[in-house]
């Protein structure tokens, strides 16, 4: 049995928008963050977007190497983003999961890191989308186990994929998105796209999902990170969840994750918030952050998360939460396009609760049942969609094919020889594009259909369950953990 | 706490060599399998290589639809493969999981399957190397959490990435692999490469490390499965692990796997054993398998496994386990070039085990920091190869472009007008080629990066442990876990 305490957490979460060379004033940004992070002494600074450049072997972040090493001694001159580590006596310790680009992801934690993993996910935006450039960042989710006072606590930090969004309407439709405002960054440009197909979703209600071909991505990786998440928090005591999830709080995904991992939302449950209206993780007051890029929403949008729980036999509240308000924390240039969220956490010992499933019977769990079931609709559509691409682009292949046949029949006879010629790069060029997004269609598709099946099981246990009635539960969703622990303990 | 139980598993395991058009006697061989799983009743049958046929929005597996949804009726006459399914009165459950081609693992349960999830290794060859296929099948451990009678167990089914080997060899060097021996399939043709790196396994020792491209892929897989089985078998009270793990047991990614898990393996401790000499998987006998497959092991070789562990207050052994040799279970033609693992598993309550690193003190950890180092060390070679790669492809496009730029400048005078037109076109496919290879490698090394970041953090965690001495354990390993439960029992 656990000792009965009291614990206080004090977590900093930031994407920083920290892209070497594409982000403005990136050097001064990370060094007020580093002595910012200084002053406060947080217990977990969690970052995201962090830009890792990869300059040898080991890439490394400023002053840190990759992989939770001790920072090495520099130079104060050597890097501006030296400062990100506070130099306390306490172990500090840092890390930073990749991609191709880097996922640019980043923790830097005042206790030890008893263990850390990653998980990529499968499906990451496309490769020849590279003005896109999810899929060469590698979005992920990172995990660090941390034993606080005899406490597990499990750390999720992620940075879930954009929309299309600004890039995909101004070079799509060639309007809009003026070349100087091109920025590589995963904000969310979601707000640009006009009309919607998510009817339950009235913040999205002018959204065209057209446009937005990577809203079934974003469902199948908030499913994936809550599978995640629940596959590897069932030893954990409390977990925590940070990031950049670029989806509103209504979205989907966001429900999905919430309803399916049983997390709360800190923002929803302080008991004191001083910040941004509506927590608005990107408001028009910061100076990084164009109308253009808040589209429809002008005056903010709640993309930035801080998300927990605690399993029965221990209670966590979240006593205050603060962002920053379009400047950083002492009223300057702000720290990042996203504003930065601080919450103070506290962990007590609580009573076993009773088993909500067994209390409430199979209504309980309609909410869960109904997203599940929107979840597998959506990945239906992008299904569909995937499958349409894998046909066209087979037929273009096919089509191509024949056309190079045709050009060499043409360059054997003398007739129009140089056409032929002239003709064979563009077409041996579309082939081979054709083959690799016919290629990425299909990967697309098996990842779709891997989310499905694992939705779809999900959906036939519960349903099994109802039939059952409430006497049966299934093992449906965290909940069943936290029973678990109850019955032990 | 749960009640005192004994209980028995009967698992089946069967690399299935299922490629359809590309696998002989495919059908014949799916339908006789399907009618021993039948005739046997296995609790758990662990498939590997089910080839998936993508044909619509839903890949189906014979008469199974992808999902573990339950079989739809159909005629007898419509699949050959209808038959894997045993129709008894219990209820069986079905699920495949996929990559681009699919990555071909298939379970069947006796027990309903309580939740199901997959993970797809991040290194997974690379997609240019078409012939070896690793790439576009996604490579995966699926995991599968099954209650009985109160005991949760995790059972997880792996194909973990093949050498390069017989085809590597033979289409490199022009010689050995015939075109009519040039089957696509997974098994193991690092026995067929000469010479070897890996000093400490003398298996090993005629191979040649430089040919065996995957080396480094393999061993960051091993460390990808044991991280995830680790991570998500927390809460398990019995772990299984079958599969094709493409491994001899010496192998550094099977060294690897064992410690950091502390799974056993079934052939080294079951008290009685029948089946092929040493217990090997690919046997000279079957008569899908030449001698050519096995190279310098004509004796056979052993890389499929059946590996478990149970957690402290349970005890799991293995009864029996057998082997086909060659022929199928009543003397016919093989099942596939792989020869079936058949376990009888008892699962007994146990006491809890005094925790063993306490009583052992820091030198019991030496063979998993010894491993955990070995690994690093490997890892980091894979990784010089990657960067060798990134920076020579990295010239070849710096050099593709300027020779384009100079086409250009040629094409436009009069002198040398045709001769510039027809390079233009390999010029451009080898600026592309060169593109995607760089970008491959470049993904390599953050792959490798980020499991060698692991790596590190855990060796830190085991000399600090060690630094401290026996009295302050690091979470170092499953024991830790074990551990835990111990205090909760």
């Amino acid at each position: 049995m656990k000792p009965n305490f009291s614990l206080r957490l004090r977590v900093f979460n930031l994407n920083c928008w920290g892209i070497p060379y594409l982000s403005k004033h990136l050097a001064d940004r990370l060094k007020r963050l580093g002595d910012f992070l200084n002053m406060e002494s947080f217990d977990l600074a969690l970052l995201e977007e962090v830009g890792l450049c990869s300059t040898g072997t080991e890439p490394s972040l400023g002053g840190w190497q990759l992989g939770a090493v001790r920072p090495p001694v520099r130079s104060p001159k050597e890097n501006p983003s030296k400062h990100i580590l506070p130099p306390t006596p306490t172990p500090q310790q840092g890390l930073a999961f990749s991609g191709v680009i880097g996922s640019g992801l980043c923790v830097f934690s005042k206790h030890p890191i008893q263990e850390l993993t990653q998980h990529v996910y499968t499906l990451n935006g496309y490769p020849y989308m590279i003005h896109h450039g999810d899929w060469f960042c590698g979005k992920a989710v990172g995990l660090l186990v941390l034993h606080l006072s005899g406490l597990v606590l499990n750390t999720y930090v992620t940075h879930v994929g954009e929309t299309n969004g600004a890039w995909g309407l101004g070079l799509g439709a060639g309007a809009g998105a003026g070349s100087a405002d091109l920025r590589w960054k995963d904000r969310a440009p979601l707000a640009v796209l006009p009309g919607s197909r998510i009817g339950q979703d009235l913040l999205h209600a002018e959204y065209s999902r057209q446009k937005d071909i990577y809203l079934a991505h974003r469902v199948a990786q908030a499913w994936e990170l809550a599978q995640f998440i629940h596959h590897t928090s069932k030893k954990a005591d409390v977990i925590l969840l940070c990031g950049d999830l670029n989806m509103h709080p209504k979205d989907l995904g966001c429900r999905l994750l919430k309803e399916w991992t049983g997390l709360r939302d800190a923002f929803l449950e302080t008991q004191d918030f001083e910040g941004s209206e509506e927590g608005y993780t990107m408001v028009p007051k910061n100076c990084y952050v164009s109308q253009q890029d808040l589209g429809p929403f002008p005056v903010g949008i709640r993309i930035d998360y801080v998300l927990y729980k605690a399993v029965s036999g221990f209670y966590i509240s979240c006593k205050t939460l603060k962002t920053t308000t379009g400047h950083d924390p002492s009223g300057g240039t702000p720290l990042s396009d996203h504003e930065a969220l601080m919450a103070t956490l506290y962990v007590r010992h609580s009573p076993p609760q009773p088993n909500p499933s067994l209390t409430h019977g199979p209504a309980e769990r309609s909410p869960l049942v109904s997203v599940l079931r929107e979840a597998w609709t959506e990945l239906g559509l992008g299904l569909v969609q995937a499958c349409w691409w894998t046909t066209f682009t087979g037929y273009v292949i096919s089509l191509g094919l024949l056309f190079l046949l045709l050009l060499c029949v043409l360059a054997a006879g003398e007739g129009a020889k140089e056409a032929a010629i002239l003709l064979w790069t563009p077409s041996v060029g579309l082939v081979l594009v054709a083959g690799a997004i016919y290629l990425f269609h299909l990967q697309e598709t098996k990842c779709f259909n891997k989310a499905r099946a694992e939705l779809q099981h999900m959906l036939r246990k519960a349903r099994e369950a109802q039939n059952l009635g409430p006497e049966s539960p299934p093992a449906l969703h965290l909940g069943q953990q936290e029973r678990d622990r109850a019955e032990e303990q």
